[in-house]
């Protein structure tokens, strides 16, 4: 873990670049907003954490009345439940033992859940489960049309219940209806229409099960890019949206929908200018290894002057494309193009409020990809 | 810092995934290969750390006979420093006073250079050498193709070096051209044009430091791409290449010309199947998160009925496009698109030698970017 690039009651002038900041009250708005959306419905929200990694989050995020959190490694949950967080789901399929003898462990001291989308999977859950005298949540896993793990609506889900049902240890809690790739679909009425889609699949899935004898407790599912359709639907009623805390360039190229919220952006990439060799180009510490680079090329915040057209490990190519070229060691802020893989090259969150760091969080499951 | 994915003395089949591992022999081969043509010509190997931020890796290097290492970060060179590295170079430009300070820090325990390419940076520079009481080495950096930093050959490296000499407590020790823009070139013929080409515009700036009375020690540059031409210019002095380590799927897009040495890949992730929800598709446990994706997506080692076609944050779909599909649990190797920000998710690298772990490497300076 490398050395904090601020401490609480710096300037923000003072902060190492580069570095990775959070605006406090942006990301407050956010966070009310989804809350306050998500319990106008009377639904539950259990926002990702996969998004910040960052137990002060999840924490703020319960304290505003999220139901727990959902992460998608057996270590980040590990992460968030040292913190303090008493209800993880991991929204994903574990199948190795080591892994899910440590998931066990972690629900002795909150609760837990895991993803199943095959019979053959369950065996081992389920011996974890009875080897550390727990419990833990299943949720079987639907493909309503992301195409990537889960199995297919229809009576698989029934017989998966089925062997879930069928060993102790293992508490069948509901279905994991998520359209990942809805999230991104840049016009409004694609993302409505995905979401109709994957809701006519959750739905039969769920009459099913119910018609077999399983409750079916939880559909969960929703992402910060659909979640308003989700929570019109009666369908899902729990509601996993991640992103929102901090958005990020490829969301903000997502086209409005009427009606729809739009999210603050509030988290950057806070760089230097560490060379200047030319009227029409200047040089910025923040490269490949400040930016997941997956969702394109970061965007430079609040200024049109300045475009960063390129990246090597270390350096960001910035073009001056009109006004002033920057000075040496100017500050640049510039906005991740997708938040997630960008938060989890940082070992330190700096949170300032106006021009103020008031707070430097760790990114306790930074790299937890076990 | 996350949990090490395994200990020395596992079977390989005992790692965690995701993991990124090393082939111990073939990492030695390459390590004793490039030292070799290095020593042959009777020149200078620095390699470049920022491809592995792992102090035992240098120390390997240090052992083959190279002076050195160099760096992109000071805090990249601390924890070199602090493993024991004692000649470091940033071939970046420093230009905040809080590091500047830390690396003359440095610079009483280990010799230590830096960049410049702006007369503006360089009393910061000196200033933090005297407070140290310190010199600190700088080579002037010339633009000779790639287009990112430094000053335009000619004359106006003069006068930058003359503005070095005149400053208490830095010593001017050389050149650093290093023709990025080139590595990956993928003809043969245009990687050996561009240094060519650098080299003209390195021999004439050398050529005209040397007339104004300057001593030229170093000419410092060159990579795992085009290594061989700056060897052969008699021009530069000092190869700096890094990623010859470990290589990766975008060098191998290199196509080789005629007697240039081959690298291997010797740096794999090591994923695991946690879902295979169709005949024809697999998911794995390394997706966005587990690779840097700006040089493309990885490429699956081995085996030629399997691809990657996708990634999501802790996913990776794998098509299957030939044989069977891969069973629950199975490992897949891949080879990351780009080493060094690959290099940069990870906490820990595991050498194995055969089919067993001989050791767990700290990357100690991973996200090091201040």
């Amino acid at each position: 873990m490398q050395r904090a690039p601020a401490r609480p009651g710096d300037p923000i002038d003072a902060i190492e670049t580069p570095a990775l900041v959070v605006d406090l009250d942006a990301l407050e708005r956010n966070l009310d907003a989804m809350a306050a959306d998500v319990a106008r419905r009377g639904l539950r929200l259990r926002p990702h954490g996969k998004a910040h990694k960052t137990p002060t989050i999840a924490h703020a995020q319960v304290k505003r009345g999220a139901v727990g959190i959902c992460c998608q490694k057996t270590d980040e949950a590990a992460a968030f439940v040292e913190a303090g967080i008493a209800d993880v789901l991991v929204t994903n399929e574990v199948v190795e033992p080591a892994k899910l003898a440590r998931l066990a462990q972690l629900a002795r001291s909150a609760r837990i859940g895991v993803l199943v989308d095959d019979a053959r999977a369950v065996p081992a859950i389920a011996h974890a489960a009875g080897h550390a005298n727990v419990t833990i949540d299943c949720y079987v896993e639907v493909d309503v049309g992301a195409g990537r793990c889960g199995v297919a609506p229809g009576e698989a889900v029934v017989a998966l219940v089925a062997t879930i049902a069928a060993h102790d240890g293992l508490r069948f809690a509901g279905l994991h209806c998520y359209q990942g790739a809805a999230q991104h679909l840049r016009s409004p009425d694609a993302r409505r229409d995905a979401i109709a889609s994957a809701a006519k699949h959750a739905r039969r899935s769920r009459e099913l099960i119910e018609g077999a004898g399983h409750a079916c407790m939880v559909v969960t599912g929703g992402g910060t890019g659909t979640y308003e359709h989700e929570l019109a639907s009666a369908v899902w009623n729990e509601i996993q949206a991640g992103s929102y805390v901090f958005m990020d360039a490829d969301y903000a190229r997502n086209e409005p929908g009427a009606g729809e919220r739009r999210y603050e952006q509030s988290l950057f990439v806070l760089a230097s200018v560490m060379s200047a060799p030319a009227p029409t180009r200047a040089i910025c510490d923040a490269g490949l290894k400040a930016f997941s680079f997956d969702a394109g090329l970061p965007l430079v915040h609040g200024r049109d002057d300045l475009a960063y057209r390129k990246a090597s490990d270390e350096h960001g190519v910035l073009e001056v494309v009109g006004g002033r070229a920057p000075a040496l060691r100017e500050r640049v802020w510039l906005v991740p193009g997708h938040c997630d893989p960008t938060v989890n090259l940082y070992d330190w969150i700096v949170a300032y409020r106006g021009d103020r760091v008031e707070e430097v969080w760790p990114v306790a499951a930074r790299g937890a990809g076990g």
